[in-house]
């Protein structure tokens, strides 16, 4: 953030002024290590990418062909903000008992959800309660808005209740929001117990806090585990943010907010603003596939194959790291969090690891302040059985470099 | 907007409380006429939309099946900021004269590039340049970042320079940028000279104030006019704002920023921010229909297609209003800017044509301060002749109807 500051201040184009909006939007750190690795020979388990082998790209085929024949070009005209009507209702539907489709905003995936949200409502200097680790994205785009953040700590059950409503009392004014992810987080792949569930919509629901809760991951239960949702607890007080990008596909770009019912106008002018509407044809390709009862075969076998590459991450990590380290294995998400019971430093570790040919994302990356550096974020959903035996190997290689120095 | 602030603060749900932002964006008056008249009888002259019976659907089909076939999965994964680089490539080849692709960024249409740089460049308070009349879509999202806006009239050969000059001189600070659409504009169709071109380019260039040129509607010029682009005459200077929703179609949402090549690695960071990308699929669908060869035989018919239609739009007003209205024979572009030279409210004649079964956008709707109520923006490139026709002598009907009162 520094360095672009002061890029903004000495560039010899003195006269573009950018905002103080620009000085505040940290870089995407993952993003520039894909970007690097890209053509390279370094096995990548830094990003979040579900496996493209298993996208239903038949399928996507001839759904595009389908609905160009039947709807044919008002598919490519401008249409309405809001979004795919049978798409708003199929979420409403499937994902909010009791909601109906105008609480639905189809939106540019879940990202563009989270810029929304962060427009919608942060002033500079708004506070946030936020979970300490927590999706980079999310913060990347909040930290635009120039908000100050509450971190809390994600224990394996989630936050502890009793430390959110001190954080809350203690605090100067009210926090905008508390953005969470109670399943199998990015990055930890924890989840809320169900009494923090309970607990955590509560307090937020008396505190009068909006809740903006990300179920990006809530589909890729191994366990068939659903527990009940913050957003359904209390739909009053909270913004659920969904995707298809892990079940579906991310190229699609299609997500969405569901919001309580007598905010939606305000989004939606929001929205209008941001890019008038997501283009209509990539939902009504995700709409086709969800319709055709094929999607839940899907995303069957879509879990039974990241299960089984959590199951092999996990032996890997047990089998060459030892007790070196610690970590919950997933019971969902895409993710391993692995915690160094020594001193490594994974900010150091990522550069040897990198020498030796794999690429991990350090842990601090996903704090919004004070961190310990000892863990680091493995993402297993891509990468095939000989290559996560290779890539576990070539870290433990690294890891023992780092301490022969 | 003042409603919408109220309804902030007394709204039953006290304790959700959005940002100073949600007051400060005003809705659209064109997509909420456009969404009540969907499925009535009235013949809309209000939206912008091109004719969809000119959309290329039957290449688009294709298009994504050869795609798929190519290409596969990679098309649903998670892809570069940036967007398409072959398709960043031809923009830069076929519209930017020695740029490369590198000072592309693809955005989802030309909303978001407006929405792109106005994150980008404003803090509240900034002072803008910007056309009197100027695209809606603009002010709209502009307005949400609570600039001060100095509004230059937009005369039939575009802006005069020495007002320009004089407003920057006159101005306690300097503007952050001058928007402007020097081709055939939205919503007057008027376009700048070359004189005015050289002499607005150099103004702003010798002050140290960035152009954000709008290109939306330079592809359809009618007489195969295309005077230079301030972005040829300064691109240091120049952040160009292109889109193919004219020219294609507006529901791929494909657009661009061509921007100084010092800047884009800022853009794509807020660009990540905003939604991480957009969808690589729609973007290689318009980049096949571009290499086809087709793209230029599709371009020709378009605007023989619309000039024919302005030509009617022309006839009929002429013949029908007579010399109660004032306007300039469109060259290009998709509109009638229409001048009442009695006494005639437009804001009052929006109401009784719709009565009539006939909408239209009042001129006021296009200013960001004091207006005149004199103008209308009738739109042409959607309705059959026959439309057109009963449409203008609806719009007659109701002009005497009101006079009449």
């Amino acid at each position: 953030m520094g360095k672009s500051f002061t890029k903004s201040l000495i560039t010899s184009e003195g006269s573009i002024r950018s905002s103080n909006r620009v000085a505040r939007t940290p870089e995407s750190v993952i993003r520039d290590i894909l970007k690097v690795i890209n053509n390279s020979d370094i096995l990548s388990f830094a990003g979040g990418l579900p496996d493209d082998s298993l996208f239903p790209i038949k399928y996507f085929s001839e759904g595009f062909n389908l609905a160009i024949q039947e709807s044919g070009a008002k598919l490519f005209q401008y249409s309405e903000t809001q979004g795919h009507q049978k798409l708003r209702t199929w979420i409403a539907e499937s994902y909010y008992p009791e909601s109906d489709p105008e609480e639905i905003l189809l939106t540019n995936g879940s990202q563009q959800a989270l810029d929304l949200l962060g427009r919608y409502f942060l002033d500079e200097g708004d506070f946030v309660l936020i979970e300490k680790p927590s999706y980079l994205g999310a913060i990347q785009t909040f930290s635009s808005y120039g908000p100050r953040f509450i971190g809390l700590d994600y224990r394996n059950d989630g936050p502890d209740p009793t430390e959110l409503k001190e954080r809350i009392s203690r605090n100067p004014t009210l926090p905008k929001f508390f953005y969470c992810i109670p399943d199998f987080q990015n990055p930890t792949g924890f989840s809320y117990s169900v009494p923090n569930r309970k607990a955590i919509a509560e307090i937020c629901r008396d505190a009068g806090i909006p809740i903006l809760e990300d179920i990006a991951y809530r589909e890729l239960n191994y366990k068939n585990e659903i527990p009940i949702s913050l957003s359904m607890l209390c739909p009053e007080n909270t913004f659920s943010i969904g995707t298809f990008s892990k079940t579906l596909s991310p190229g699609l770009r299609v997500g969405w907010i569901r919001a309580p019912k007598e905010r939606m106008r305000e989004l939606i002018v929001q929205k209008q603003a941001m890019d008038l509407h997501s283009p209509l044809i990539n939902q009504e390709v995700i709409y086709r596939f969800l319709i055709s009862g094929d999607f839940q075969n899907h995303l069957i076998n879509l879990k039974q194959n990241y299960a089984q590459k959590a199951k092999i991450a996990t032996k890997l990590f047990q089998e060459i790291f030892g007790d070196t380290i610690r970590f919950q294995p997933p019971r969902g998400g895409l993710f391993l969090w692995i915690e160094f019971l020594d001193e490594t430093d994974t900010n150091l570790l990522f550069k040897t690891a990198l020498a030796e040919g794999v690429a991990i994302v350090p842990g601090d990356t996903f704090f919004t302040a004070e961190s310990s550096s000892k863990q680091l974020r493995w993402n297993f959903s891509r990468a095939t059985a000989e290559e996560m035996e290779t890539g576990v190997k070539r870290l433990f290689k690294a890891w023992q470099r780092l301490h022969s120095i």
